[in-house]
């Protein structure tokens, strides 16, 4: 099965959850946003979904995913349906639902790590709401990072199975989720994040785990990994990061 | 089996998307959060749950889910749980995939929604971020609810088995949770509800046929159906709404 990953060209963004995920398997797919229109690839063909043209299901936003007739929207959603597809997700049902649950909360920081730096909205620049956004984000560094973060921690110490992963006994793809979460915090408030991962070993043990397992690392050294710039989900923006 | 919704008493809030699923199914269920401490409900048996207590998976936040000995976070993975079990979602994976991308677009509008009286935190009082909540609706109600709502008016428009649900030819969970959203839409921004629903008319008709089938009748009109108010995610600002 070759998998189609359809998202804005250049950025890690959102889809970056689901590039990690197809890195780590080793799997078979196309990062259509990044190829080009010579090849059938690009902007125009996702339009075509986007717009209905192409199919009566049209996702609302990208990315999403397409597997043969399958189209799959919103992270969660694809990686739920990767996930087993992909040996990243437990059997158990119980665990499938639990791993959906925590990344669920992952989608959740992912917005408000976002809207730090556009609190007002989507659709204005950064420079018009810059005196908001350093509202926003003193709180977010102050009471939401640690928060979740904290959560995550001990999601990890209670985790019956062992504190390695945060489902079961082994790597899944919410594991690769808070990696990347972890790392774009890291990217975009450096200082607050020194600081606050103080506090949570276990967290930054398993996002050093995954930066150094072969195909995750292998990936991270090539080109297919875009940077992390001021036109993704985490910006370094120097003056909403702590003193 | 008997379910254990557990969510914030007095509010609707996310709860309430599960309210909607459960009573519609006419399925035995207790609402821990509005029940007492002298049944072994109420707040301290959530507490139990959400600090690890009573389980390793604790769910980040209400609401939360009990179906025996499963436990499952987040409103959407709640209603992707329960959807088959009530009779509420498709029995094709395709459908049941692009139902739950469709929750999950909801889910996004009800953080929108919440975040107009709450642009700058959610710990700090409205009174605190009034001027900002201003710019943030107004922007909500210039582009975003338009955009939403054209999007499930053409998901209507464009449903390959007619328009009268937004997934198959049949009531999902999706349709139930769209009804909440539009009810709450109405309730905080009344102006800007009206003249937009104007050119939604498949969005209104949906609408108004999830509030005249008989199970949601009858739980509109009791007193579980708990009023909205400025505790919840919809709020009636009037200064937020168009003039």
């Amino acid at each position: 099965m070759r998998y189609e990953l359809h998202y804005w060209p250049t950025i890690q963004g959102r889809g970056e959850f689901i590039r990690l995920a197809l890195e780590e398997a080793g799997a078979d797919y196309v990062d259509v946003g990044n190829g080009s229109e010579e090849d059938g690839l690009g902007m125009p063909v996702m339009e075509t979904y986007l717009n209905g043209e192409a199919t009566p299901f049209p996702p609302f936003a990208l990315p999403f995913l397409k597997a043969g007739d399958l189209i799959v929207s919103h992270v969660a959603n694809i990686l739920q349906f990767l996930g087993p597809r992909l040996g990243l997700a437990p059997e158990d049902e119980a665990l499938r639902l639990w791993a959906h649950g925590l990344q669920l909360t992952l989608a959740d920081l992912v917005t408000e790590a976002h809207d730090i730096h556009h609190p007002i909205g989507s659709s204005l620049y950064y420079e018009d709401q810059k005196t908001e956004a350093k509202r926003r984000a003193e709180g977010f560094i102050k009471e939401r990072i640690p928060k979740f973060l904290d959560y995550f921690e001990h999601v990890l110490e209670d985790n019956p199975k062992g504190d390695r992963y945060l489902v079961g006994d082994s790597l899944s793809y919410v594991d690769l989720s808070l990696f990347q979460i972890v790392s774009g915090l890291r990217y975009a408030l450096p200082k607050a994040m020194q600081r606050i991962e103080a506090d949570m070993p276990k967290v930054v043990d398993l996002v050093s785990r995954v930066a150094q397992r072969p195909n995750i690392k292998a990936y991270l050294a090539s080109d297919r990994r875009l940077p992390f710039s001021e036109n993704g989900i985490f910006r370094h923006y120097p003056e909403l990061d702590e003193v």
